[in-house]
């Protein structure tokens, strides 16, 4: 997609609803499960508590999304969390959003496809025990079609995301309805297993810190500010508005049902998939609910794959990442950038099993950094800029960062054991990593500067043509170098006699074809190539340092990939063995073989 | 080593037998075993067949050693089965035996350090279950050993092989008075198991055909006659006589003792480890006899690390494997050999579990392909010189010829299932690769021959010094191509655009630092590097055949390893795309960073 054309696919709010609402919304597929989790471990009984949990979040949740209303109409052209931090707060705390995100983006893939796959087995608990290659096959998918270039087409996400949004509200509005007039059937026995822990206010805690996954994807409206139409900022802020109101009415009705029916979690199905089949039996709107959280999963872990390159290519403009990051016009570039993030996600799921619910603690943590500093940056902002009504909206951001900050904090703690501590290890070594290659990029760009170059260096020139026997690639070769290199440089054959009895057909062959270039004999009496050819190389360097030598090596390009191992093996050698060295140049002559 | 301290340093015929003889003397360690083996199939009645078909072996390998003498008479330069065959038989001989041996090689270095490690795990039962590991580890010592340049030393060798026959006969001898004295004690009860077959004559010919494993290593010393004081000829039938005497005696001897002793084949201990404990108890008598097996069989394996570079070289001369093997003065080059034996030889330990008896079947066959092909090499020999005595000489390697290829057929018959299919069926493939490599080299040479090259090729170059940004690095590439090429050769700075509001600011650089030469600025509306230079190659080239396009790429050499992956990606990304396109010459001009 070429630049100009950009900045013409605007998104309207109802697309753009659903191109950002699939990772936010498709959270409270787990979330609820996460809450029912902690709380079963003190009995049956404790699964009550989760009503005024799920109360906690959703108004977690508002504060959260009130707070971001603020940030996209502040940050138009973009607002990350590190960007804001960068903005406001200072490189330590940008970096460590940074960070915190890019482990997100790759925790999202992971999670949402480990969770895509339980709803799937879930309908259909024979491909369980195949969980792992499933999730494997599936980010696969993912990664080929990005690859291939399938990129976010607004109405290719809005389809599932409606479906989605249409199959859960209508779950939660019949169940409710059906549960009111009794027209449900018996539920089945489901075993209630006994507490093992008492009910505690740290078991409380937990269960809250569970729930807060449900706030996963919230960024991802702020990062794409400016794929909205104009007017950007408040375009923004009522998409932002929707989603709270849609995901909370999700949230909430899934945990009210959960009450309701006595779910148990835990087993081989997922929560959602309880209520769907105890609201609809095992029918075609059982199965349509699963299908759409599949896919609105599917399409949350697709997200990451544009919110980790687009992130990568900042980080890299600012010099905290390997520069060729930066630009994505290239698809052998922007495929690096697929690959990691596809490899570390597999990599995660192996490690973990491919089970959702050992990978969200790690998960919310990252989330909640973002978050406590993105907020913490504009109350900065309000403080520094002062613009009209600073004041309360200063207050605004205060609460959301004071409140994740608490919750952020409870997470590290109630979660440490679980997984948050690598996390709380990884991060502070990616800040360490990005600053390593931002120093060394800085003293470079001090190196390379042209301040106070006096003038070019001098060189002098001798060509080198490499010679193993005389032929119609090697007269190409010096012919070439003849022809390129001025008068004032030397060029000479090399050859390096590993056979005397060869020596002198080589010589006489020269002699005719060597095009009046003069060919210098090294005897090797190890019978090694490389070791002459350094030496002498190394005693036309002695006589000093604008002594530039340029290799050039006759090559061959065979016609089939299998005969390349049967060609160009001593070139080989010698480019291995001179690479990386100074005032050394080595150039190929190709010659093309025609079979 | 130089090549003129090669002639100087000729072996005597004492330390010639040790560094010939650890081959074919090794492979008395599992002779025994394998005869005893199939017998057992028939109850433990049948173990006193073994005597008989010991005879018969014994008098195969006299047979195939007094052929031998005459080999190596008449090729005093190295008589390998390959040149043997080449010289008189024609190509499709020659190359079947060169498969042979070269899987022979790789099958010695498996079959030795299996049973090594067998001697070691007798003696040391709790390291059975890590056969395999102990395997790799042996084979990796002796393949990092050879590659840090331990080469042959005749005193190295002669210690262990002389150990070896003083150990076995020692053994043999003092077993033999002992029982005639009756010194020993009362045998240890050791389950007979039930015969599962009767004695059948297909029995009888498979114990013949696992017995002739003992004949292994026999093609050692014609390989290296080369290397034996003047007469060559004379001392290596010496070496050959005595290989011979020794060889008999102490497989007789430890076949007798082991029908004498009732021995039972199988389980986890050898043959030869039973034999000894029974003689001298479980004392150091026994452990060096242990030792000594397993030395001489670690340095059976390590003679293949001579054996298949000398061979390779051999074929890569005559054009049937990739030049690259032709010549060993690299160590590099050396390298690859060690690293295509060991990695062979460790895949095959790994798929048959490190057991010597599933490896067995595979390496008889391959020895006697080239045995047969050898004897009948010198029948054409004595038919076509007819040299003094020709006839009885023909006959007595015509004897040889008939006598293996009969062995030949019977072990391709009766081993056929367990193994020997294998090689039946990569020895042709071995050889088609052969001929199909030969058949390319052979056209290449046709087509680089410089009959009818009426003169060298016309060129018109461009020089392109691709510019990401104006910095020393490139300033200096710029001087380079400036000072080195001809005036009438076209040098120009690429620029590409893939954010034009850095364009300007690169223009006004490189007015100042372009020292002269224009600079051209593609255009890049999918912001990709990449694409805009080929268009601009391709347009450069299409002004005819002769257009030859030098790319200048500025390279940064940073000091420290890691730093690699942070600069030259766009240069790599260029690089592939020209790789392997006609007319296109890619110089890298390196600049050294200081940090």
């Amino acid at each position: 997609m070429p630049l100009s054309q950009l900045k013409h696919e605007r998104l309207g709010k109802t697309v753009a609803l659903a191109v950002f609402a699939s990772d936010p919304l498709s959270s409270v597929a787990y979330a609820t499960e996460e809450i029912l989790l902690v709380l079963i471990l003190a009995g049956s009984a404790a699964l009550s508590y989760s009503l005024p949990i799920a109360l906690g979040i959703a108004a977690l949740l508002a504060i959260v999304l009130i707070s971001y209303r603020q940030t996209v109409v502040a940050y138009p052209q973009g607002g990350g969390a590190y960007l804001v931090a960068r903005d406001n707060l200072g490189l330590p705390s940008a970096l460590t959003a940074a960070a915190s995100l890019l482990i997100d983006y790759v925790l999202t893939v992971s999670v949402s496809v480990a969770a895509g796959v339980d709803a799937l087995t879930s309908a259909a608990p024979a491909l369980r025990p195949h969980r792992v290659t499933l999730c494997i096959v599936a980010i696969a998918g993912i990664a080929l079609g990005n690859l291939r270039g399938v990129r976010e087409s607004g109405r290719l996400f809005a389809a599932p995301t409606y479906f989605f949004i249409v199959s859960i509200l209508g779950m939660v509005g019949y169940g409710l309805v059906a549960t009111a007039f009794d027209l449900l059937p018996e539920a089945p026995y489901e075993p209630h297993p006994p507490g093992l822990e008492g009910i505690s206010l740290f078991l409380l805690l937990r269960a809250y810190s569970a729930g807060c996954t449900a706030l996963t994807g919230v960024e991802a409206v702020s990062n794409g500010v400016q794929a909205l139409k104009a007017p950007e900022g408040r375009n923004a802020q009522k998409v932002l508005t929707w989603l709270g109101v849609i995901s909370i009415a999700m949230f909430l009705g899934i945990t009210y049902l959960a009450y309701d029916f006595g779910i148990v979690p835990g087993g081989e199905e997922t929560v959602v998939s309880k209520i769907a089949r105890r609201v609809f039996g095992t029918g075609l709107p059982y199965f349509a609910v699963q299908a759409a959280t599949m896919l609105i999963l599917l399409l949350a872990a697709n997200t990451s794959y544009a919110d980790f390159p687009r992130l990568s290519s900042i980080l890299a403009r600012d010099r905290f990442m390997p520069r060729q990051f930066a630009s994505h016009g290239d698809r052998l570039v922007f495929s690096n950038g697929i690959l990691i993030l596809s490899g570390f996600a597999i990599a995660l799921l192996v490690i973990f099993g491919g089970e959702t619910h050992a990978l969200l603690p790690l998960y919310a943590i990252g989330v909640f950094i973002s978050f406590t500093l993105s907020q913490s940056g504009m109350v900065r902002r309000w403080l520094r800029l002062k613009e009209k009504g600073w004041r309360w909206r200063m207050w605004i951001n205060g609460i959301g960062a004071v409140v994740t900050a608490i919750v952020l904090l409870t997470l590290a703690v109630t979660k440490f054991k679980e997984g948050a501590w690598i996390v709380v290890v990884v991060v502070p070594l990616l800040v360490f990593v990005f600053i390593i290659m931002h120093r060394h990029y800085e003293e470079i760009a001090v190196e390379l500067s042209l301040e106070g170059l006096e003038g070019p260096p001098q060189f002098q020139h001798t060509v080198l043509v490499l010679v193993g026997d005389v032929h119609r690639g090697v007269v190409r070769a010096v012919q070439y170098s003849r022809t390129l290199v001025a008068p004032t440089a030397a060029v000479r054959g090399v050859y390096v006699e590993t056979d005397p009895a060869r020596t002198h057909k080589v010589e006489e062959k020269w002699a005719k074809w060597g095009l009046g270039v003069p060919l210098v004999v090294l005897t090797s009496p190890y019978r090694s190539v490389l070791r002459p050819l350094l030496e002498y190389i190394d005693s036309i360097q002695s006589r000093g340092d604008d002594q530039m030598v340029t290799i050039v090596l006759p090559e061959f390009l065979p016609r089939k990939w299998w005969q390349h191992i049967l060609h160009n093996q001593t070139a080989l050698l010698v480019k291995g063995a001179l690479l990386f060295r100074r005032n050394i140049v080595v150039a190929d002559v190709p010659y093309l073989l025609r079979r």
